[in-house]
């Protein structure tokens, strides 16, 4: 069913952390964040249906306390970069602050899933999982 | 700037392509799917600066045709593979209707960007876009 725009989110879960502000987080998973838990809502259980331990999935969130204004920035936060276009880094702050985060399952408990390193902070929304695909080329 | 939720998506661009229909459209990119051009608004022109042909971008897009209903599906419509959730799934169908792909940029021309394969049918919003990392761990 075709809907109008704009279109509205509604958060399907939340990533617990001990990542307590964005100061905390690293710009990347890879740079030693720490393992999470994402926290489903209970309406949208059926959608976990067949998630297991050792599955890679790719989990969307809010960056809720994005600026949504910013269309420039200095990559990484280094002066030295020149700026450039929000659409060319990962960085949080952009129009529609989307995250987009790989992680491993390592273990389910009913509407928790436990995964491997995870650089989102505790309480920012889940709006999303897919599975990640095997190949490099993924997104 | 923390908001409440739910939140509100404001496409950014939209996608041009040959594929017509969700039954044109393949499952992944690397199924054969066509070169396609992402057509930006003018307000987030800032936010392209310095993109160039050869970059590796994930595109974020809002599947607008999607059944935000479903949450158990046969994956790739093969009625051979148990039901699963959605969210251990690439299907289109699920609460928040977010497409994530992977592209390559091949020409920019102002607001146009000419992008390789990309499975997402023609008129498709675009509601983000962001630097791919160089590992294969990428979301």
């Amino acid at each position: 069913m075709a809907e109008s725009e704009p279109y509205v989110v509604h958060p399907i879960g939340v990533v617990r952390s001990s990542l307590r502000t964005p100061a905390d987080a690293p710009n990347q998973a890879f740079e030693c964040a720490p393992q999470a838990r994402l926290e489903l809502d209970a309406a949208v259980a059926d959608g976990l249906h067949r998630i297991e331990p050792g599955d890679e999935l790719v989990v969307l969130t809010w960056l809720h306390l994005a600026d949504r204004g910013v269309l420039l920035t200095h990559p990484t936060g280094n002066p030295d970069i020149p700026l450039t276009g929000v659409f060319r880094t990962r960085s949080p702050d952009r129009p529609n602050p989307i995250g987009v985060h790989r992680v491993t399952v390592t273990a389910v408990e009913g509407l928790h899933l436990h995964v491997g390193a995870l650089e989102a902070i505790d309480g920012t929304p889940i709006i999303d999982l897919k599975v990640a695909m095997r190949e490099s080329r993924e997104a």
